[in-house]
């Protein structure tokens, strides 16, 4: 079997905002299976703000995107042929398949991990929006970095978002007192009221950020799980309750900045109100995705969590799909399907 | 007994950097003492950057000093008048006694404590500086908020201040694998490595202070207790070693200006370096005081920890003593004499 494999490679790196151009189309064939090789059929891929910061050549907490090399991203896919005795045609898979058509490996892990099955009856790409990246992001910050307490008046910017809006209704579940949701326009807050079954919404499009914030948490914010950073940060440090904590998770609203823009004006709330700052990455805390998989899949099956997924389609639409997180057009996980399963 | 007791007084709140002129001389009269009360002649008042913040309208952990109110300040004095069993003529004393000649009490403590008895022993001006609110805050920074580990990294800015000076050698006789201090000017920075017998100190008035905190700490910083904020803080936040901690305790380059300045524009380096960042009050744990006071006394008495005072003279000096905290002058604790002990 000879397939042909299009991939999208990084062809610039971005300056400010990503552009379509700063990725190419290419191809590469793809020639008989050697001894223990997976060919893998990619079905949908994922993408997450997270991925801009992979572009750019700093020390961070993962090497960049080389130019020349396919974009990384998370996906999931169908093994279409395996001389591997691990893996079977048909099989689904997850992992770092990248943007092209085609994942192949020998089944060895490599530095962002290996080919994961897709457990049976879930629903392929589920695996990439609650159960994947973004839901365990959500998880384990709502766990695990400052664990939310009964009765906590808890606020979580980009709330509609593919990680905000799982954290969100994980703060609910847990016994938050109130779970106010950060988002842009209108829809997004229905969505966050009606479907995520939060208890205020605030447009941040459309509204006094820092007012409104006063007005649901009249005694101050207990947990902040934020997405965005920027002003929506500054607005927050000071509606934080005393000993409040802030979970920074990401700070979408500054990915795209040719230059670091300044950081919040009122951190010295840090100190004035006693909180606790604190960041984390997924990658530290995947040792204990089993247990989080297992209540993500529990939740979102009983409909407990609202689970939101943007499809686009079509392998050429990759690059325009991507900058959608950044024109902020994606309710919850955005996915581009790119192959039907067979 | 009648005495004039002089005063300074809020005359205005500071814009920008605090003036002389924001404050007034002035005088009342203090006549005889009804049962109960207690007379107290001021001898050392002490002076803090967080005074700075008291003289703001805004809301904060305490509430702000009125215009014509004394100038709120903890000092140390001794009874001359006593008509209260619980305290003699003679007696060492110590509270918010405020800028003014003398304290009169009925000995019930006010909204920020009363009055506690210089034990025994120890020169009156000590518990102003390391047995003082700034020896405390240094205390439970490094035990309490981010405890500081064996072996650690750790740096420290202000680190020739009361509250810097303590904190680093704290972590030093805690096991601290290397402490480095900030400082500004050659004088404190040699103060740093001779008298407080610290690994290495930094000159921020005459340094590159990013690339000198990357000479020192080529593994990054696990602790950084902060007391300066701006430039700095966005310098160290690039320096953190993963899983760092940041102890926020002031930010004294804020706080006298106009405006709050833009916040750390490396404030993601949270995120990316997992970081922990927290600030806290010197007032919540005030109720553990014992212990800190018995070991830092212990610790200055034996000479483990070396302590600086800088002591100017005469109450009419009072504002313009304040300024030097501002103005970098102070080496240790700033204090003024304003009278003899009898």
């Amino acid at each position: 079997m000879t397939v042909t494999n299009r991939q999208w490679r990084l062809a610039s790196r971005p300056v400010g905002m990503v552009k379509e151009s700063d990725f190419e189309l290419a191809s590469e064939g793809i020639g008989d299976l050697a001894d223990g090789e997976v060919l893998v059929r990619n079905l949908f891929l994922a993408f997450e703000p997270a991925q801009r910061g992979w572009l750019d050549d700093v020390k961070s907490y993962i090497p960049p995107v080389q130019i020349g090399e396919v974009m990384r991203a998370s996906a999931v896919g169908q093994v279409v042929e395996s001389k591997n005795d691990e893996f079977t045609k048909g099989q689904l898979v997850s992992g770092m398949l990248g943007w092209q058509e085609y994942f192949l490996t020998d089944g060895t892990p490599g530095p962002f991990g290996g080919l994961s099955r897709v457990p049976d009856g879930i629903p392929p790409q589920r695996v990439l929006s609650v159960l994947g990246g973004t839901g365990l992001t959500a998880y384990f910050g709502i766990h695990d970095i400052h664990p939310v307490n009964e009765g906590d008046n808890v606020l979580v910017s980009g709330a509609a978002g593919a990680t905000g809006s799982v954290a969100a209704q994980i703060a609910r579940l847990r016994g938050a007192g109130k779970v106010v949701g950060i988002a842009g326009g209108p829809e997004k807050c229905r969505w966050l009221l009606e479907e995520a079954k939060l208890d205020a919404a605030i447009d941040y499009k459309n509204e006094d950020v820092r007012r409104r914030m006063r007005e649901e948490f009249p005694k101050g914010v207990d947990l902040f799980f934020d997405n965005v950073g920027g002003d929506i940060l500054d607005d927050a440090l000071v509606n934080m309750a005393e000993r409040g904590r802030v979970t920074l998770c990401g700070g979408i609203s500054a990915y795209n900045e040719k230059e670091l823009p300044p950081g919040p004006r009122n951190i010295m709330q840090i100190v004035i109100r006693r909180l606790s700052v604190k960041g984390f990455i997924l990658f530290d805390h995947i040792a204990n995705a089993a247990q989080a998989i297992t209540d993500l899949s529990t939740w979102s099956a009983n409909g407990d969590i609202a689970v939101e997924e943007d499809i686009q389609q079509g392998f050429e639409n990759t690059p325009a799909t991507f900058l959608r997180l950044f024109q902020g057009k994606n309710l919850g996980k955005q996915l581009i399907q790119i192959a039907e399963q067979e």
